[in-house]
């Protein structure tokens, strides 16, 4: 049905780590394995499940083993915990995680605040990580945060993201992400680094990306990584996570929303739109406030006859 | 900067009738023309100012003759009046509008709720207003409504869409308007619609187009339009209006919104979005609620460098 050049799409659901860490509600540890399970349910394949970094730093991820002893698990689905040091790698391999996350921020005032050290220290890192992960027999991956801007340093250069691209890439990661932390891009930005960024580290690697709504360009960046041959997008359920600013404003691109859009342009995602739905209303109910996704209000599209 | 066919579009605000016409909060005539007026000085040329319809059907827009007595006028600003039949065209022309638009609903069944007649006798009525608006010595407009999907029929064949077209191009429209009025539609389907009415109606009329984010798709879609040769957008400020399920969820796109993606992607629309963005605030107290617009919450891009 698309001429465009995907006609399948993974989505990895980051609702129980992205999604909760910043959501005004604690969610217990029944919850959190409730939350995947339903994603599991719906077709999701691959999920954030757990953040393996200090619980004194994030009090929302300090349970991160006892939800991973309770995950249901399967041969077809990959939980993924994001790990910031040796310690949380460590973490990760004895909670039995199949997959750990390591974040390279693209500009060295934000890296700094982050993770308290530059860009430079955090492609460091990323080595040992990988590494270890190896070692412990899971893959790894890395995700380029504030790829298309920085709050602080504002304009983050292209070339700085390849440049950047092309160290974590020696490094032999399964995937790289391209992460739009504070929600600045538009397609066109879309378009010119998944671009460059795949010049930079060759066909070898899986690229993957990682868009907010912040400001409701979130779903056409997502379009415009589709087209460009990003093969992973990450979303949330309900769109939860990441809104520093306003309660209901929107941090992650929602799940639902997303199937909505890449269902109607032809794009498999192997997820099921009526399921997610039914679970935001759940969601809904455990975080005792709205969510910003819109596709369990608005419905499906309508009629049953869609084309 | 941008590659594609558009450097400049126009945006046609809806705010003042679209918008406040579903808002919960009756606002009162001098209310709307600060709207209205803040509209101007924020550098848009044309909007969408008041309804002549029913004022027992439609009360929030009884005050229309009231408001436009009021506008600030200048040759350089354009005012439009929506009617419905020839006592609307008469109340607009008296008022001193500057164009009228008026409605073909592409489905028969949301045809006959709306305006309780079949698509082609909505399509009899436009001739008969297009008419009488020129004799009137003001230009005439007209929207297709349903073009993407019907909340009653499901789908809408795009033959349908092309056909409707094909007959309202015939009274010599300044302008034909595609309207996804329940916000069902996806980028894919922009792109083959406004094609096939651009093959229906030749090159000589301007092409509009009308989007509702209810699924989170119509930033997408607003983009995907301007890529397909369409010239002029509505938005409304703060994405206030047709919002049947949810307190804060959306209805229009959001004009500061659109503006923030457009200027980021290099479309010039001559609008300025920091006011906008300050008249959010203002349109926040008058309505006594918050607006599904994210930009006046998240601010523009940051740092000052964009490029």
């Amino acid at each position: 049905m698309r001429p465009g050049p995907a006609a399948a799409v993974e989505i990895v659901d980051v609702a129980a780590r992205d999604g909760l860490q910043s959501d005004p509600t604690a969610v217990s540890t029944a919850g959190k394995v409730e939350l995947i399970a339903r994603l599991v349910d719906a077709g999701v394949r691959r999920l954030e499940a757990a953040s393996f970094v200090n619980p004194k730093r994030v009090p929302q991820m300090a349970d991160a083993e006892a939800v991973m002893a309770a995950l249901p698990r399967s041969d077809d689905v990959t939980y993924i915990g994001l790990v910031m040091n040796r310690r949380g790698l460590d973490r990760a391999l004895a909670a039995g995680v199949d997959e750990i996350n390591a974040v390279v921020v693209c500009s060295d005032t934000f890296c700094e605040r982050n993770q308290g050290t530059t860009t430079a220290g955090a492609v460091s890192l990323w080595e040992e990580l990988a590494e270890g992960a190896r070692a412990g027999g899971i893959s790894a991956g890395v995700t380029l945060s504030a790829a298309f801007g920085c709050p602080y340093e504002g304009h983050v250069p292209v070339e700085r993201l390849a440049a950047v691209a092309a160290e974590v890439v020696r490094s032999n990661p399964a995937e790289i992400a391209i992460a739009d932390s504070i929600g600045v891009a538009v397609p066109q930005d879309v378009t010119e680094r998944v671009a460059a960024v795949r010049e930079a580290v060759g066909d070898g690697v899986r690229l993957r990306a990682h868009f907010h709504n912040t400001r409701n360009t979130g779903y056409a960046n997502a379009l415009a990584a589709v087209d460009a041959g990003v093969e992973v997008l990450d979303a949330s359920l309900g769109g939860i996570g990441g809104c520093p600013f306003a309660p209901n404003a929107t941090g992650n691109i929602a799940t639902e929303d997303l199937v909505y859009l890449l269902d109607r342009t032809g794009v498999d995602t192997g997820v099921s739109l009526e399921a997610l739905c039914e679970s935001v209303l759940w969601l809904e109910e455990i975080l005792d406030h709205p969510v910003p996704g819109y596709l369990s209000k608005a419905g499906g599209f309508p009629g049953g006859t869609a084309a």
